[in-house]
């Protein structure tokens, strides 16, 4: 896949993927694809990412069913970030909030803004 | 700073920060930062970096003129990326176009779909 050649993997063979929200903009996660995990978002529609702890691909939502249908895929100057446009079903994060970002800095300290969905 | 505590910097004391515009909500770019970077950008109000082949910190612009006031910060439940809400001066890419993610995937190749702005 051509489209492959283009991106630079780092040393661990992974690529950063932003996910942003198709609808509301909002800029949902951040995670890890390495080369099968693009392969298979590119494949299937899908996010799929990489994860690190677990040392595995994954389809992001196969157990919550929070899935993340691709709408755009960007790579950016570098070749070494890419970005999911998303139809996010359900809340991103594992905490069940919207969005993984939901601290905020305020002063010196960071503040929870957002609640877990029901 | 209690709010470096909160940053899990990577084994190379970085993490990914991601810079989206709050005018236009376009994402503009992923850079990485190490605690000093996050110091001088909360100090001085404007987006700071790391550069990993420069080996050094620096202000985003400071050569181009083309700076980010940070309007907001936001921390990811892992503590592992943060995400820079920015009113960006001038383009946000070094190649001169609105934002670094200006290739987008069609089929198995990256369009370039963005011109530099003069």
């Amino acid at each position: 896949m051509s489209l492959l050649t283009s991106i630079k993997f780092n040393e661990a063979g992974l690529v950063p993927a932003i996910a942003q929200d198709a609808e509301t903009g909002r800029v949902l996660m951040m995670a890890w694809m390495n080369e099968e995990a693009v392969r298979q978002t590119v494949k299937t529609g899908f996010a799929h990412y990489y994860s690190r702890s677990r040392k595995k691909q994954w389809k992001k939502g196969e157990s919550s069913g929070h899935v993340q249908g691709i709408e755009e895929m960007f790579l950016d100057c570098d070749g070494d970030t890419i970005l999911l446009i998303v139809n996010q079903t359900g809340p991103a994060c594992h905490t069940r909030r919207e969005s993984c970002f939901y601290r905020q800095r305020q002063d010196d300290r960071w503040i929870t803004f957002d609640e877990p969905q029901e």
